[in-house]
């Protein structure tokens, strides 16, 4: 149990990372109405398997994947419409 | 066993997305070396967590986990390191 605690904090903190790695980037591109540099193919890629992820974390009931994958969605699919937008 | 198989297909798939959702990125930063839109604080957290991720895959001996996060992690280390190169 106590070896549990850690393995989920341990993707907790991982999901964290990952997760809120993707706030920067929505906000540039939020205010800088910018996505020159930016992969179409990136996110649309990334948002298509990101919401797999999140059904894989419920099927293996993995918590740190569920919460993680489930927000970073919300955020790649911001910033794949601001590139949709914007080109 | 059949059910696992197909759970873990569904976790291959999910990564293969979002592992090969980074080459297009990849592959467009290098070549352009333009990396104005890209924000620097996305890669540096997203390449710490990412490396997390491997361990937790390591951990809880997720097969899926554990190869997607080692490729991704290569493929947005490059990235980071065009942002760091080209401002």
């Amino acid at each position: 149990m106590k070896d549990m605690d850690f393995v989920t904090l341990l993707g907790l903190v991982a999901g964290t990372l990952t997760t809120i790695s993707f706030l920067p980037q929505a906000i540039k591109t939020y205010k800088s109405r910018s996505t020159k540099d930016i992969s179409l193919e990136m996110f649309g890629l990334f948002t298509v398997g990101v919401f797999l992820w999140l059904v894989y974390g419920l099927y293996i009931n993995s918590l740190p994947i569920i919460l993680a994958n489930a927000v970073t969605f919300v955020l790649a699919f911001i910033i794949l419409v601001l590139k949709l937008k914007h080109g």
